[in-house]
């Protein structure tokens, strides 16, 4: 097992970004403590908000009440005009500040300036798919399973968490950009299986099937291309390239046969 | 009394956008109705996110703490490592999502629509000016009182609710840009002393001191519009004029007594 960790090691090593990162992984997760703290405040700051937003939209809502019930005679008097008016126009645009006021980006800016403070470099998308292709690397080395992989195993041993459907996703993923079609379809065939047991699933079945069946395609098996991307236009009918791709794979078939 | 309504409603009727809009009340108000609903699901939509944002934070923020506390080591595990650095980049990506997600946009478009359905034309900023108009014009043909008028009563009866600091404020504001300082004058002092009792103020008492210290200036107290732009340049002391305002009064004053 060591020797697997140390070339795996080597292979994460090799990215001098990824290097970075996990270098200062004590500092980076020690940065991130404050994040519990800081979104607990944003929660009370955003509860807050809609309970004011209650109290004065009802007020609002009450005294049209009121108006309406009275009827026209209501503005007759010119106080009451005044004030109905009033209502309908400053208070609402009251009513929809309180409403679009959601207070994240203030929040968020503290959070983004305690990482700035913490001096250390957070992993970008560059390095997720350098750990993404490290696990491949090690996979490819060690012929390891992958759904013992996506399950925490290496070598019989369970070493880490369970990935979940989008994690198993993003290493597929990470497979087809490097047109590693044998390892995007294991990937997404796991992915496809783990959201079975998902709810919600953490990645849309739509999404999986259209780089499974391309890897299929890629690995020769059109027929299952196919059934995957006809099942792909059934359940997103939306898709801007299902129909396109069930004809094409239809067309090829066709070909194949005469 | 009936005379008074009959006028106010004649100087009301004066602005055809007013007319439009009283003439419409009831359907106008019906309309609003709908209000109180389309809040009830805003607000339910927003703690349902709020709700959605703890979990899934305080996964992400549990989680971080396991690896802090395996320290270094935790990472030469490469499924570990991929882990991690997919947290720290899309799940920390989801948690930015979540929180900047405020639904209102959809909801008030909702709204919108309604008001747009009821085919009524809801009143305006020129509406609202016009309805303060209309009461300073009343205020003027029978010399009414600014504290009675601003409570609510008219020829001794009580016809209205009361205004608030910002009702009365507006009315002010409304005379103001007539070049009427005698009203705003009148108008911003009520509004000063109805912000005294309001917790928190309907209006900040140094919007209104601005107003107040030019009507004042205008109507001939140059010493008192000096004394209350020193308050406001206290309570308020990034002011864009204040300052300024300070020493062109007391410019002014001393040049008078030269």
């Amino acid at each position: 097992m060591q020797t697997i960790v140390l070339v795996c090691l080597l292979a994460v090593l090799a990215n001098a970004d990824l290097f970075t990162a996990i270098a200062d992984l004590q500092h980076m997760l020690g940065a991130e403590k404050d994040v519990t703290t800081v979104i607990d405040r944003y929660i009370a700051a955003e509860r807050a908000r809609l309970d004011d937003l209650r109290r004065y939209a009802y007020e609002y809502v009450h005294r049209n009440a009121h108006a309406e019930a009275v009827g026209p005679e209501f503005v007759t008097n010119p106080i009451n005009a005044y004030l109905l008016i009033k209502r309908l126009t400053t208070e609402w645009k009251n009513v929809e500040n309180m409403m679009l006021n959601n207070k994240a980006s203030a929040f968020l800016q503290n959070i983004t300036a305690n990482r700035e403070n913490s001096q250390v470099k957070f992993p970008g998308e560059v390095d997720l798919s350098g750990a993404a292709t490290a696990l491949l690397r090690l996979q490819d080395t060690y012929n390891l399973d992958t759904h013992d992989l996506a399950n925490g195993i290496i070598g019989g041993e369970k070493v880490a968490n369970k990935l979940s459907g989008h994690d198993t996703f993003e290493v597929g993923r990470a497979a087809y950009n490097q047109k590693d079609y044998y390892h995007t379809l294991m990937w997404m065939q796991v992915a496809l299986n783990k959201i079975e047991n998902e709810s919600p699933p953490s990645v849309e079945e739509w999404e999986i099937l259209e780089y499974l069946a391309y890897a299929l395609y890629q690995q020769g098996n059109v027929r299952r291309a196919l059934s995957l991307t006809k099942r792909l236009a059934k359940i997103a009918p939306n898709h801007p390239r299902a129909k396109g791709n069930v004809k094409w794979y239809e067309d090829m078939l066709q070909g194949k046969d005469m």
